[in-house]
């Protein structure tokens, strides 16, 4: 059995939206250590990884592995019917063809349960490699959202160079060009708005935006992103649970078609 | 000569919006006893009475009486137009054609007049008998609204239940089910958080949430809505207005079309 | 060179969101006396005259006169991409082709630089004589915008009527009327909502809401509007920039085509 209870609805209502809009039907895979999915866009360019750890939880209870097929879509309707201070417990047997979310407020006296219909979704889970990167930044995840949003008012792509004492963000456009450069810093009494930068050698990468837009929506997970660039593979962009876990988005980067 | 005048614009207001996207065209019938409306929706589901005391309003004299046949998408408008802290004073001749909407702000400096041309509605003026119910409830308002909305997004109806210790909404919907229940409380800290349920016997009744809905949109007018159900006959949703009056919604259950 | 540095990207971007719904292609005027813009709209009823002065910049430098032709849509996108505490700093050539829009946070550890391309527009530049009018009124200009925003509920034209103890506006329409009447006022302590007609005759006129609601979006500019009517010409609508410099809308009235 399942037990999983979350103090505040609001953090799994937060993960979930985090992702809703890249992928639809993901596999929840439940085991003592806690939740995992995995899944890949349409367009197989975009792997969203999610871990909770049992450290997320007020309280975390799987005696058997399962697997949970969810329809994002639907999961999130319901996820919206909990006020954010609830606790949420998701709940499924052993066997189980539905998962049920309970809402329960602090005073006990109102209880909110639905049962979601599970699917049988035909998707392995991939064994993902620790990846050599050639940098790794850490930055305020609010800034690079607004960074993604502005450079995407001038074209569905945009370069990225990083190099030791900047990061550089370009796109060219029909009316015009636009680059943003932010330098590393690191106040230590605003630790959100810190930017640091570790690379072995110098990057340079192109992205479409229209996942990026994707991405920067789980900045409402944590104050800071992590991104880890390389030049030949899939890049990171990692968003870590205060409370134990991750929510990872691996990015394969644009090439240039004329090379 | 009709003169109403109410001490704030946004009361008038509040109470016009709580049922213009149920009902179009209605008359309004005054009197010295205040102002008296009725109207019934265009399926004859949903019957709308609306009654606005004398003591409601901060001065109100109403010489001989007067029915006013309004169309409340229009008569929203005009109401657009006031500030919520500007007085509002409605006035009618004994034989009107139009109805005056005045606006007065607090330094007289700034005088708003609207007139609406009044129109022949053919409806007449029921008489509500006062109803045996099953049971009554007294509820947060808003806690009721929540209610509704969060059920809504599985089906386009759903089940109340009511018993002596709780009150149970279900629906079933094509992705799964959901249930919410309320257990009465009392907690004289918080009034608007009160559950009170009294009954003669269990109710078990179905409404489309589509009316409902539209219902729920009153809670702007009283923190507390009080539900009547009996197992053969409308139900009753009935917002009191604090300063004197109420808007009943009385909607007709769904009868299992089985049976 | 032009080298021009607002304090706060704000001012400029709310400058040219003021006008970008009433005219989309407009040449910049640069010189040593600031920057100037003129704009008729499509339908030649609405001319917009800008004027920033050197003293609204924290730095302003212009060695050259330079006109820039810039489409305001592709520059408002631009705009959006400040933070409004930025510094903003416009940087075109004596020969420019372009012109670079440049972003600085206080701690200078971000550099946002956009550069969009010039347009050829064919405008000529008016010389717009000192008009003589019949009465001026300075009043607040989030009391005019409402104003305006109010009747256009009602018709697509309505009738302005001043004399030296009021302000009257009128609406008619299909589903009633409306009047709005302001009086002269000069609350010491309130300096914004103060209200003051000055004319040397009454004065009549009819205006399209269409225009007005456009003209009223630049009520972010200044807590108060300058407003001047003559009967036989355009009205003046006046925007003062505490900084140095004004947005002035020339409009056209109505004149009535029975006569």
């Amino acid at each position: 059995m399942l037990e999983a209870k979350f103090s505040e609805a609001s953090l799994f209502k937060r993960i979930i939206d985090s992702f809703k809009d890249c992928v639809e039907l993901v596999n929840f895979v439940c085991d003592e250590h806690g939740i995992e999915a995995q899944a890949v866009d349409d367009s197989r360019v975009l792997l969203v990884v999610l871990k909770i750890e049992p450290s997320a939880f007020e309280s975390f209870r799987c005696d058997k592995p399962v697997t949970l097929g969810l329809n994002l879509t639907s999961l999130s309707k319901v996820l919206r019917c909990g006020n954010n201070s609830d606790t949420l417990t998701l709940i499924a047997d052993d066997e189980p063809d539905s998962i049920f979310v309970l809402f329960e407020d602090s005073k006990k006296n109102k209880i909110s349960e639905y049962s979601l219909k599970l699917m049988e979704i035909d998707a392995d889970m991939l064994r993902i490699d620790d990846m050599k990167y050639d940098c790794t930044i850490n930055m305020s995840s609010v800034e690079f959202a607004k960074t993604v949003r502005d450079l995407s008012q001038l074209n569905d792509s945009f370069n990225v160079f990083v190099k030791k004492d900047a990061i550089k963000f370009v796109a060219e456009g029909d009316i015009g060009s636009g680059s943003v450069v932010l330098k590393p810093e690191n106040d230590l009494e605003k630790p959100d708005e810190r930017i640091e930068v570790h690379l072995s050698q110098p990057v340079e990468l192109a992205f479409s935006t229209k996942y990026l837009l994707d991405i920067v929506k789980a900045s409402t997970l944590s104050n800071q992103i992590i991104i880890k660039f390389a030049s030949e593979s899939p890049a990171l962009f990692e968003f870590k649970l205060n409370s134990g876990g991750y929510l990872d988005f691996h990015l394969a980067p644009k090439y240039n078609e004329e090379e």
